[in-house]
């Protein structure tokens, strides 16, 4: 989708338990699709361990490559746990107790009778300079330093962080986009989804097989363009073509 | 994990689909998870457009860093398939119509009484002195070429692939693994977990926090170690330490 937005976000998903499969990452999935309402594309995702070394130097690279990065994971209150310090380095900032998010803890673990201990005060800890993130479900903060979002790796978590996110992000104007159910197989179709590129440039399709019973059985084929017209004229000459091969569509 | 297993397999996602949220990727997941019972670690996983510039870059810089790299997507009959003549730039070959995959392609759609056209012809076409992998679904197949495996994205196809891409690789020990599940919330136990790491160097835990109605409720604790004995002392004592400070465990 190069031609229709220009590259904007970067998501890095920081978790041991992600790579090895224990847990099924749902939050890259989330964030894209709640960006895009917004007309923000995620141009790329990285799932990497929780290594110092590895969250360095991936911020550090896609950071300049992109207009905003979001991680997600890493800012609880355990020895693994270590996105914060490692932001920190890869900004060459030092780290400090954040005075509003040690007292937002504080509140938070006296409202529940729970021990506000060394532990729960490490997720105070935030670099110098950057802004805090609310959350709303379990008091730590996440923070924004300079066009790095760091959020909190929980699903719930993480969720109630990323309308703050959208907040701070230059939002587009939406691509429009037409879907179409093909009842052929994509090697059928592939001649004239060739011919309709050719004639419109600035339309972008996307084809996806499907299955039914074990068999590949259609295709769902997506367009998008910011051209209103563009997008009509593709659709027009795309049911002509099918039609005179007489191939089903709804 | 980095200290339990040497750094091993990059898996590369290649998808517009992925990336825009409209598809949830699944392979990541099942790869991370068939690789490791083998005792094959993933090391980082990237999610990247369907764009040739992008897919050349990542999988050169990924093919030096890791022993392999598998790369799942873009290998069909459509415009928007590019993963081949991607690898093939990547690793500075031609590519060509090979002669098998031809014939595999052609007489599969012999069987099923599909026309070989033009666009299905394409999917012969593999990056010179790459090895197939066979595609026991719908017959166009992956390949390998030098440490990078090339496999199809639609999910079954994938896991029809990937028995063979594993019998190519290193196999090693599988680490150890314990699991616990304490009732108490991460921050109650943090201190107790810096304790057993320090003394146990060789086994790594995680600290994975789970919810019931809508709080942090408990943590699912996960150790892994090569060393049969480390893991049981550090059990050990972390059961000791969690009985000290009456805090639940199963």
């Amino acid at each position: 989708m190069n031609n229709l937005v220009s590259e904007n976000v970067a998501i890095v998903i920081i978790g041991d338990e992600i790579l090895s499969g224990r847990t099924r990452d749902t939050n890259f999935n989330f964030i894209s699709k709640n960006l895009l309402k917004y007309g923000i594309l995620v141009s790329e995702c990285r799932i990497i361990s929780d290594s110092k070394n590895e969250i360095i130097s991936t911020v550090n690279e896609l950071r300049k490559k992109y207009k905003y990065v979001i991680t997600t994971g890493g800012i609880g209150p355990t020895h693994d746990d270590i996105t914060s310090e490692s932001m920190a380095d890869a900004f060459g900032v030092e780290i400090e107790s954040n005075q509003d998010a040690f007292n937002i803890l504080s509140d938070y673990y006296k409202n529940i009778g729970a021990n506000f201990n060394e532990a729960r005060q490490r997720m105070a800890k935030i670099p110098l300079g950057a802004k805090l993130i609310k959350n709303q479900i379990s008091a730590a903060p996440g923070f924004k330093i300079e066009n790095v979002f760091v959020l909190a790796g929980v699903p719930k978590i993480m969720k109630s962080m990323l309308n703050e996110v959208i907040q701070y992000m230059d939002q587009k104007e939406k691509a429009i986009n037409i879907k179409l159910k093909v009842m052929a197989p994509e090697g059928e179709i592939a001649n004239i989804l060739e011919k309709i590129i050719e004639k419109h440039s600035d339309v972008k399709i996307g084809s996806y097989p499907f299955f039914e019973s074990d068999k590949i059985f259609g295709v769902n084929l997506e367009l998008n363009s910011y051209n209103d017209n563009s997008i009509k004229n593709a659709l027009k000459f795309l049911k002509i073509h099918l039609s005179e091969e007489s191939i089903n569509y709804k």
